[in-house]
């Protein structure tokens, strides 16, 4: 399943030692072919780790034939060292398949700072070279986890072609990316160009709206590889649909299993006069620790939430805004209007309704709630 | 002291029943002249609260002559009515006093949404008019409070005059300004020009730069009465000096006393290429919900500061940032430096020093660690 269910594809998850835990930590998923198309996108943070550095190189010519990908440590701030790792990791790979250096995606997540023990690493991904198999998308999916408590995977079967990906990530997930590792996989036969804009597409309305933390990891990469095995061409719509789904459930399992999470929240703005505005007004509640402080205390606290659009540049009449907490508009024309009472978050899903009445357009941004078990997971992580 | 430190104001704090603590809730600073020049600050968040709209308008002819402040009640998103409860104060401070409307600022604090009982806050006014007292300055610093659990005062004696104020706040603090009313007032005789100027530095690079938990209020006010009774025409700087004091001295005792903090962290950004890129990457790590936890456990997890820094535009070089928590340097160059555990976080006082090497610009931003005791505050206050 996930990485595997398309045709021409094989992967592994093995357990190197990296992870003090001794669960598995390196994960191989490669592209047996006939095509090699491949596009990703990575963090838009400007501190980025090493198999970033590498990854964004590599991929230029539209190119790859493998990743691979480590938990156990982020390989970011690791000094020249660092790089250093990343590169005989790709080199290994290339040896061991028969693949150029640059046909091989590297990702690492993990602690940042940490510098991964080379000889550990490199042992690991020999043994995962070993494992791969054609039923190994559950076993990659497994060994790319941190602090995620499932493994995420999704699959979807269109029209004579399969799209299948895994994802990782808990915390630090905030767009542009979320601190995640994806990797997505398909037998359709398409140009890297067709695979850059359908995952670009995908991406900037899936992953880019999720905003558990407000916080920008450095190792964030979403990897598409189309190995053309199905023989089938698709309609770039179809396939651009496809590749879509496949984000959109790996981003929601992201969502249902952040760290410490209480509730998953859904941001809805509506009638913005763009877009970005409604992105900027859903981002900016969505990061609003007061706000999250209350859906954790189940408290219908609504001016919280204007108190965050108030900080955009979004176009909207301060005087007439409506505010709706699962269905209830407990504020009309910026005044108050049905009893807070009637709002029920007890449910895990909590949707709030931004109405800025500016024009036509809307977008909604995904978040959780902030909660005692969020403070402890994250005020205990690398000690 | 702080309020009626300086020569030619009187001030009161009076129960008048809008908390349901029964505690003083409505304040009020008179200023007896001869001088009534005066400026103010306020928020910067477009969703104002009423009283922010009343004060805006009201101080643009650079004269107040009276400031009524009451907690229990944002007076924020109340419809028009809300408005008119504002203006019915101002009324009847006026008239109580034999002075025109506009010369008199109103401040709210509490929660957004909630409409104070007219009756109730005007017969609160009326009694804090009759209890007005050249030694009232405690008395209006308590009554101010919310979830402050002290008063703040300062009062700085220059040459020939006096400066004191009083604050509250202790959430919702950030940026452009925090979630706080300042009232400060001095017996120097200065123009209306002057004290703008001299209360706008100070507040640039002591309220604006702190950043407890990024939710930026609807309400926050700083307002400056000169009274000119000391019969002192100061100079300019030793002025600005003084009002820069007061406020430095009340934007740290905010800082100490917000909600449910472990930790009082200084951001120090140095060698930026200007003072606004500094204060851009000081303000994206104190807004680092990791970071922030990180402190409160402790844990000298530098990772998350670069991840912070590289979330900016300020100008630097990703591979050559140094970091050092309380003086130890454990990032130099962009990699592992001396040992974590060479840093002590248990003193309340932390301070993180990030170095840009990109030219000789320094601001400090001031902040909290995110703790549970901040999630249990913020997660239960309007229930």
């Amino acid at each position: 399943m996930s990485v595997t269910a398309a045709q021409g594809f094989r992967a592994s998850g093995v357990a190197a030692g990296l992870k003090s835990s001794g669960k598995a930590d390196v994960a191989l998923v490669v592209n047996d072919g006939p095509s090699s198309a491949a596009a990703a996108v990575f963090t838009s943070n400007r501190c980025k780790a090493n198999p970033v550095l590498w990854s964004e190189e590599a991929i230029k010519a539209g190119s790859a034939r493998a990743v691979v990908l480590n938990s156990g440590g982020a390989n970011c701030y690791t000094g020249p060292e660092g790089f250093a790792v990343t590169h005989a990791t790709a080199e290994l790979v290339a040896e061991s398949l028969g693949l150029g250096t640059v046909d091989v995606q590297v990702c690492s997540t993990g602690l940042i700072g940490l510098l991964n023990d080379k000889d550990t690493l490199l042992a690991g991904v020999r043994n995962a070279v070993g494992e791969l198999d054609a039923d190994g998308g559950q076993a990659a999916a497994e060994a790319i986890m941190t602090t995620d408590s499932v493994p995420k995977q999704a699959v979807v079967s269109a029209d004579g072609f399969t799209v299948g990906g895994m994802a990782k990530g808990a915390g630090m997930l905030a767009p542009a990316l979320a601190t995640m590792l994806v990797v997505i996989t398909t037998d359709a036969d398409v140009t890297a160009e067709q695979a850059d804009a359908a995952l670009r597409a995908a991406t900037r309305t899936t992953f880019d709206r999720l905003d558990s933390d407000g916080c920008q990891s450095t190792n964030d990469t979403v990897l598409l590889m189309a190995s053309g095995a199905s023989g089938t061409t698709p309609d770039p719509d179809a396939f651009a649909e496809a590749v879509h789904s496949v984000c959109h459930s790996l981003a929601v399992q992201l969502l249902a299993d952040a760290e410490g999470a209480d509730h998953e929240i859904t941001i809805e703005v509506v009638n913005a006069a763009t877009e970005d505005d409604a992105v900027e007004v859903g981002r900016s509640i969505a990061r609003s620790n007061l706000f999250k402080c209350a859906i954790f205390g189940k408290d219908p606290n609504w001016g919280r939430v204007l108190a965050s659009v108030g900080t955009t540049q979004a176009a909207f009449d301060p005087a007439d805004l409506d505010v709706a907490l699962n269905g209830v508009w407990v504020c009309r024309n910026s005044g108050p209007s049905e009893s807070p009472e009637k709002v029920d978050l007890e449910p895990r899903a909590v949707t709030v309704t931004v109405d800025l009445k500016a024009g036509d357009a809307t977008a909604s941004v995904w978040t959780n709630d902030l909660t005692h078990a969020y403070v402890h997971e994250n005020s205990a992580y690398s000690t």
